[in-house]
């Protein structure tokens, strides 16, 4: 959608995680009109490759900007993302189950929303979009729609924008897609997915693992959307 | 309350920020039996003198551990109390007003409370103990009771233990206090409030501008209450 020169594009803050999910969310509201803003969140998380990718995947599809918050999960524990629990590899992921795996990040993205949604106050944006995604989930709570929309009413009662009738529009575009669905969108919308980071355990080139869930999952995607996989794993 | 020495106290995480308001729950919570684990927040405030002082304070009140989580709500902006702006003096305090200050901190609560709620969840525990209080709460959204209830039911659902039906309890005790009845308890329950910290914006050694809104409501609770204010003013 094109809008008028003339007609300032409304902002929108992104959460930018450097992985493939969330730069497809990027290209998905760039292509609503929006000028986005993106946001990065270095919690301590052990695969750092992907905050290298972020600022490249932002500067790749237009975003009015940047930014990278610390936010130390890693001293609130509990996660083999942020400490010493082994990330698992070679396991069925995706796969349906009820148990929540070790790779989940307690309350990580009621944090991140938490975090998305003050910078949406100071940008003065309505919406915030993210990547989150129930249907290649690996089992994570805070990637439910009933949780999003929860968060959505909390931050409307806590907040100066909602308090004063403004309020916030949560946009989750990728939430019922399958992963091979969100690659082809994500090609038809220009996303350079080689300069994405998706692997749990990278080595210190940033090379995918090829093992973990994260890899399972998306390296699955582009086989079933037909799309050659760009990631470089290790040992190629 | 007296447990029987052989019953384990269930836990609980309690935002301890170092000042007069947060040091009051905390006895309140020890009070009512819970095994306090205390939580405070380093989002780069410029009034660092209260995580020099909520060390002090978990430990007189026989907290069972206290970690600091580092937040750089700096990267955010938007508030006087991590960015440029100047904090306000000498202005009428508490007054009721329609005006949210500049020294409200976008979505701080919601990233306080989605960090205990991480935390808690990778200590077992279902009880979550904080300082808002809706009466001399100086105009933030994030302190109103409707806020903290919208916030409990995201929490719910999108986590371990709420998907798992276990939850969280959100204690507020102070909410519909002043802050005269905030230290008439705290008095009661013995809090050293000379170990307490609540001004926005002290000096290098930690000594309270006695103008900041902070610091007025404080000397008037301890005025109205009949209570010795045991806080070291500049200039003092």
């Amino acid at each position: 959608m094109t809008r008028p020169r003339t007609t300032p594009e409304p902002r929108a803050v992104v959460l930018l995680s450097g992985g493939l999910d969330s730069a497809t969310v990027l290209a998905i509201a760039r292509g609503r009109g929006f000028a986005c803003h993106c946001l990065s969140i270095d919690y301590a998380q052990r695969h750092r490759a992907e905050l290298v990718a972020a600022p490249r995947v932002a500067e790749s599809l237009g975003a009015s900007g940047h930014r990278v918050v610390a936010v130390d999960l890693r001293s609130v524990g509990g996660s083999a993302l942020t400490g010493d629990l082994a990330v698992p590899k070679d396991r069925a992921a995706g796969a349906p189950t009820a148990e929540i795996p070790v790779t989940y990040v307690p309350a990580r993205n009621m944090v991140f929303m938490s975090v998305a949604v003050g910078l949406a106050e100071v940008l003065d944006a309505r919406d915030i979009f993210l990547g989150v995604n129930a249907v290649d989930y690996s089992g994570y709570p805070d990637c439910r729609p009933a949780f999003i929309a929860a968060f959505a009413r909390a931050a409307d009662e806590g907040t100066r924008a909602g308090v004063e009738g403004r309020g916030f529009r949560f946009h989750t575009p990728l939430i019922e897609m399958t992963k091979a669905q969100i690659i082809s969108e994500g090609v038809r919308l220009g996303v350079d997915y080689a300069l994405t980071r998706s692997c749990y355990d990278p080595d210190g080139h940033g090379r995918a693992c090829g093992r973990c869930d994260s890899c399972q999952i998306r390296r699955r995607g582009f086989e079933e959307a037909g799309v050659e996989d760009p990631t470089v794993y290790q040992g190629s």
